[in-house]
């Protein structure tokens, strides 16, 4: 499982505080605990008005590169920012994200094809969020088409089904999880990824919630997700699922987990 | 979601002792924690040498029934104990179980073909467990043709996939999820059972195994479970893998579950 660490974001209300107050204890310590609880890469997105994105990410990106050497997810919603900030990228990451929407494709394809960052595709297009999981994996052929076309190859990929909200939802998870499973079955390379935590929206026990449609992701087939990395019982519940999906022979990767102290119940004092 | 409470069972090694002790108070205690836990089935099992298992289940049916009128789900690997025990209960309840192996379903069957009780079948023979998904479904096949000659309806059975320790399996769960996917297509009519403890035997951080495996085989079409309904995760899990899959329509379950405080982190003292 690679997990993108979601914390580094400005929307999350005590983030947005440390970002506009320049609080860089607060941004670095970030970086340090989730590069401990073992995120493969981290995702960094300022949440300010474009005008001055570049400039906040530029910020947080020197900070965070200076305390962890984890790879960088960049995240921003303007591809024109993602264009403007890899330069201040160390090292190759993760784009996040383009979709069939616009011109991201148009404008960042180009710019990355002939390096070694990976990126994030939405199976969105001009009319917003298919319904259905048919029309969802007709853009991903078209995604597909514009990788091919730059020389992409498709396990630099990272495909989102789009995590909507369940509490909104008409057929629970299903669309999602068909999505995945067409994903799969219709290309082996592409990583497919999942911003978990959006199923939980609007509804208690959040974390409850994410740790469930996240096993059943990972039993759908989804081998990537963002989340949150300092969630003891979410990486417990990706251990355990990876383990029944039979990705874990014997058990050993949970097993070790739990040994680590990274999963189960927390000893009593 | 059809809950057998697990707890009442001479095999855990504080309630053997308290059945070995005659503890009545210990036996009532577990049958009314679980119907607090709405428990819908509450599962009795002696686990003593069958010469005295009629007469240690009549103490312990005594017990439950007197403090909890929940149905029974009588609990025995020998046929003529069911059979035997059958009369002690008040009311129909759950056979647990029968399945292709000796003389279970002849022994069994009769008794129940006119009356208003449910059994499980498991999906094994004479030869044990099937190795293979196939395999299992063919056993399947054979107990539906046993249940049709006894005129018993195939929503009176809950057929359990087997769920097999994982430490010890090559695929990890893939098989009984397949199992369990395979029953569904084939008859839309029976329930579908797992002993989802079954999965961590052997393993560490069991209830956190425990919890997203039922989660994986909800998502596959499992209805029912023996479980330990007191565990709060456990419980959390079920509603919201039923979220999850649609079966609780905008999570309203869920969110009241919530409310009761029957689900979710517990308020910090």
């Amino acid at each position: 499982m690679i997990i993108i660490g979601e914390k580094l974001n400005g929307s999350i209300p005590s983030v947005g505080k440390a970002i506009a107050e320049r609080n860089a204890k607060r941004i670095r310590s970030l970086a340090i605990k989730q590069e401990d609880a073992e995120a493969d890469f981290l995702d960094v997105c300022a949440s300010v008005p474009e005008d001055v994105e570049v400039e906040t990410l530029k910020w947080m990106l020197d900070l965070v590169q200076d305390a962890s050497d984890l790879p960088i997810c960049l995240d921003s919603p303007s591809p024109n920012t993602i264009v403007q900030a890899i330069p201040l990228v160390k090292k190759p990451g993760l784009i996040n994200s383009v979709s069939m929407e616009g011109e991201k494709i148009a404008k960042i394809f180009p710019v990355i094809a002939d390096t070694r960052w990976k990126c994030i595709a939405l199976c969105s297009d001009e009319n917003g969020i298919p319904d259905t999981a048919a029309k969802r994996l007709k853009v991903f052929e078209r995604i597909l088409g514009e990788a091919d076309k730059y020389g992409i190859a498709h396990n630099r990929l990272f495909i989102d089904p789009l995590v909507e909200m369940l509490a909104i939802s008409e057929d629970g998870v299903n669309t999602v999880l068909e999505t995945i499973r067409g994903i799969r079955a219709m290309d082996e390379d592409v990583h497919i990824i999942g911003a978990v935590s959006n199923i939980s929206f609007n509804l208690p026990a959040r974390a409850l919630m994410n740790q469930i449609f996240t096993a059943l992701a990972i039993g759908a087939g989804m081998d990537a997700a963002i989340l949150d990395p300092l969630n003891r019982d979410m990486i417990g519940a990706v251990f355990a699922a990876e383990a029944c999906m039979g990705l874990d022979e014997y058990c050993m990767e949970y097993i070790g987990a739990f040994r680590e102290g990274r999963i189960g119940p927390l000893p009593k004092e």
